[in-house]
């Protein structure tokens, strides 16, 4: 079964199934740029949530909402929160318009939950509308830039803790090896002793300085610009909306956001990214320097460095295989319980996302549109991270 | 149902309907690191069946494969070819190790496909084994480049054509606006006049001239490494077979090999993929500054140049939102019958990619295992292109 | 004139007035990288000055250097802080050995003035010692990396001078300009109205989110790890060095130096210098935005945007030029006598380096050798601030 | 003494010595990007010297320039093709406007020349005028960039003979180590055996691959856009003058230049810029493995690879410096006459450019003013390259 959806520009059937309406349809249509749905962010989806339910609060508090209506777009909202409706957020990671398509995918979906909730069929837009109730006040240039810094707090707290991990089991290592003596090199030549246990111990204190700095960025990413509209004079908020829309999204996430104190700059502003970018390759350089000298360390056996042995993981391709490979090594996890020379996998399946160091979040400065590569990015680091976890 | 397989590191258990083997399995497990498994780039899947189809023939005619296996893998190898059991390459498309996982989620695949072929269960490696028949002579080191230059030159293919039919596209509206008599500009400022038939001539030359230079870049790609086997000794390989086997892989694909002269230097030789990336870079600057130029002219329509429409292909996110959003545009598909002076949206689908010509190849220098990102690329071009070929 | 100086590897003859010795000149012809000396960044010249005395001193306390030679060095680094002998530092700034050439140039200038104030001839080595004594307990590896970032954190505190003179500019226009009503747009197309005081105060706002960043970073810059020796075990420092000479160094210089907690990680971390180009590139990102937006705001004057004059400072190349080329403005200063709707020159000075933005910095992870460039990155903004406080 | 000049602006003093005018001194004051004057690139000097002649020939032959002042004029380009006058070119490198102030530094010292050889007084340009007579026909738009690529094309023939040149040693180093057998390895664990001749006879293999890819590179370009003037229509050239200026200017150089077939294309085309820089990306790209590898092969000598002694040839900054450096052997020169086992110092000169190999050239798409950095890059090769040649 279908059923037929109208906008400015015609018509348009949808499955019937479908929570998304006419206009996540054409962008979906529209922009074939990644092939990566919004739906594998969870987080931009769950933010969407966030902001949605705060933006109703505030305009059902100032009385632009009706209350019903509020209350239906907030109940659909926590369900998104909750991480229902994941797979109806269709619309592809990089896009044109400064986001419309994902902020209509998410305005179309809580529609649509709210319209059921309130005994209407989907689509019946006449009495719960995507744009002029579950965006109201709204532009695609605050409610995106907004989701999207919340999206990033959120998946930058599974990436500290796996780096603060990391960082652990570094010093415990570092312990296990206090007293095994080795060379220490200046320019791969033989230079003063150490030992093993310094080095492991400097691995962790540098790990510690990659959380310090990014948790700083990530205090960056709490001043917002929520009901600043298309360019930042607020023109079709009510009054009074962006502060109260800022303290309920602060009050539902427990973060402490804060609205921009200059709405048209924030509003084109999109320096945080640059810098949480170049934080993530500081990052990224020095797990590559890290894995590299362990590579290094592990060269040989014979013909080669060979202060440390590495955890065979995974046999070569060739049938008679029988020698060491250490970048297979690099996806292992920690395993205290074995030689105390073998290292800690946690290392492992950060090298692997190590090699991307040189890749450069694009920032569109002409439309304040940019941002996504960090938090894909961010979730191909989290996919790295998991196995530390489990 | 399960079934168990067992390699040197120990037994692990597999779903009996899997195709790959305990070592996939364990690179499965060992790397996450894009969430993107190699089955999402069809073009590489097909790659290697041909390159294990030349292979087997090689080793058949060499007298180092006993034929009736060497014909059971050919068998395998055909039918990843016709496109099945694409689904079977769970690998995540970047890895440690050279791509050893890859090579043996083919050499798995293939094996059990064999197998059932002659009658055997899966898993039944001692009839036909992937280490030992499927990559007989074969390392990691040569099979996984050539495989992957296949791709490439696969791949290339296609976004050539949606160069070409660009390029058409620019040349039939500069044809319609011969006439259309305009403002040329230099440093944005007012300078002498001209026609904007010879502004979509000069994108259309242009692109021409990236059709040109890609065709070149392509012919590079035809010199491979097959037979060098794991540092460019082709220590593993029967003699004869490096020569042999590239001959077949020109017959079966139709394309014309040259095996490398030096196999040392070929074998981590990686400049034809930061060539490569140099050349798709070339192209991305210029459709970029192309749909600025569009964007710009199309600017307004009261306060800007207002030089050319573009049709409406999407509505914004507010609910009197009467303004035009050109991003939008770019997402549309070539209307020849529409407007004259309406861009064909061929246009529209290169714009999207072309913020990512900031990408930059990674090139692991120290294995010569790099290039996974250009294909991807490439992938994610395709996506853009179809919509300009439908 | 000439003399004979002797090292390890041989004799060579130096120009007499040469205060440099046989070291530097090896350095001198081993490294033509970039062609541009050390001089020419009198800021990392002086910063040497200011680390040897330092160095000289603690060493005098801790009894490890004769007090009168330790003095003749301090009387030389003296020298060096007031500006002094700038052209003898000969060594190329980038070059291999983590900077062994130019803190032998250091050692050797200030040998041979301390040799001269105590009445020996230069090339006199046995009463004061390049390598013995002016390096005396340091390693290239603690003394070049602490020079560097004071060097840097100086070079710091000119460019954030010109970022806040240039937020200045923007602030005042912002007034003059508050009633100047004008289109507000959105992708280039027609949107909402706002005063082009709001933009241009936008432009104010962001230049002082740099400044505030760009302080943050220079923070990190303070941790020194002064005293590490070669690979941070300070195997060669006097007991207590690295704390007194740290000391020494925040005595001399106003600034408040801290000792790294972790000698080996500090020595080969160079997180702070990605970093720090990383908030460059931020900057400069925000830079090309505010240049390109200016550039187009001037567009014109009959075809284009034509909403600020920018003032002429230099014809074109056609005899009959009378256009308008904006970019040709970005070159001239503030000249806050001109006509209101004229921009302030500040942003001038300032854009033409915004292209500069994709510089990436080069580091080492191998050797912990990095920073060069920043400092040369700074230096070329110094050129380009300069006429904003003239 | 001093003479005054004048310009559309105003008035000017210039050192009477001087042979540039007015507009350059303009130029000088208001660009101060890279403090790199011109002059330090002789070879786009004589580029200037070449394509002025061009011009002056050409519109001399059309009847639209006198030839009294024609042949003055290109008696003055024939002293700057040989040399003289280099000092005169006093614009910065890298400036706004195209390269309209570079442009004007090259017609003010012609006319000047041209000037005192009729007789007249440097400045009386009402005799021999910089834009009418100088620039005749001419567009900074056309005749920057071929310039540039005279200069790139000149620059580049030393640059291939350099690579050349280490080609040979490598090849020549691989016969004497035919028959040095070492461990070949992948992922730095012992594989397979190996001679050190194959490993230095891949690196010559590699080397020869540059040397044809950059060849290719620079036929791109010969491909100029000569006679377009500002915008590619050739509205202020005589008829028939961009071939004819064509012919000349490969009659002069011996370079088979082409006039492009879309000049409206061609003057905003920056696509071979693109290009070369990504070639000599991927030439330094492999430059920094090979050194990375020899560095690899010297690591040592009791704790590291020890395959290879590199010649010393500058002591460490320790008193008691013993250890070996290997990043500074890199400065040094080929010593055919030294042990078989030291590495020919043609790498050497190379390397220490290698760690530049992530600079990206910056394209200013909107006003085809780019290409400065290959310029200077390749001029920071030439340094390097020198002593290669001594």
């Amino acid at each position: 079964m279908a059923r037929i959806e109208r906008d400015s520009l015609g018509e348009k059937e949808l499955p019937d199934i479908a929570y998304y309406g006419v206009q996540t349809l054409r962008g979906k249509e529209n922009f074939h740029i990644t092939g990566i749905p919004m739906s594998s962010e969870p987080y931009f989806v769950k933010a969407f949530g966030y902001v949605k339910k705060a933006a109703a609060q505030a305009n059902r508090d100032l009385g632009v909402l009706d209350a019903g209506i509020a209350n239906a777009i907030i109940g659909a909202c926590d369900r998104l929160i909750a991480g229902e409706m994941c797979d109806q957020f269709v619309t592809d990671f990089i896009q044109g318009g400064a986001g419309t398509s994902t902020n209509m995918n998410a305005n179309e979906v809580i529609a649509n939950m709210a319209l059921e909730s309130l005994g209407h069929a989907k689509g019946e837009y006449q009495y719960v509308n995507p744009n002029d109730h579950v965006n109201y006040g709204q532009s695609t240039n605050d409610v995106y830039p907004t989701a999207f810094r919340l999206a990033l707090i959120l998946r930058l707290e599974s990436y500290l803790l796996a780096l603060q991990a990391l960082q652990a089991a570094f010093f415990a290592k570092s312990k296990d090896f206090e007293r095994v003596l080795k060379m220490g090199r200046t320019h791969l030549q033989d230079a003063v002793p150490m030992s093993l246990g310094q080095e492991f111990n400097g691995w962790g204190t540098t790990m510690g300085e990659e959380v310090a700095r990014l948790s700083e960025v990530r205090r960056l990413l709490q001043e917002i610009n929520l009901g600043a509209t298309a360019i930042g004079t607020s023109v079709t908020a009510a009054s009074g909306y962006p502060a109260l829309a800022t303290r309920y999204l602060s009050d539902l996430t427990g973060i402490e956001f804060e609205l921009a104190g200059d709405l048209v700059e924030a509003t084109s502003d999109t320096g945080v990214y640059v810098q949480l970018s170049g934080n993530l390759k500081r990052t990224s350089a020095k797990l590559t320097k890290i894995c590299n000298d362990i590579r290094l360390l592990a060269s040989g056996p014979r013909c080669g460095f060979n202060e440390i042995n590495l955890p065979q993981i995974q046999p070569g391709s060739s049938g008679d295989s029988r020698g060491r490979q250490p970048d297979q090594f690099f996806g292992d996890r920690a395993r205290p319980d074995r030689d105390a020379r073998r290292v800690g996998g946690a290392v492992a399946t950060q090298r692997d996302g190590a090699g991307h160091h040189l890749c450069i979040v694009h920032v569109d400065l002409h439309d304040g549109k940019c941002g996504q590569q960090p938090a894909h990015k961010l979730r191909r680091w989290h996919y790295r991270q998991r196995r530390t976890h489990s």
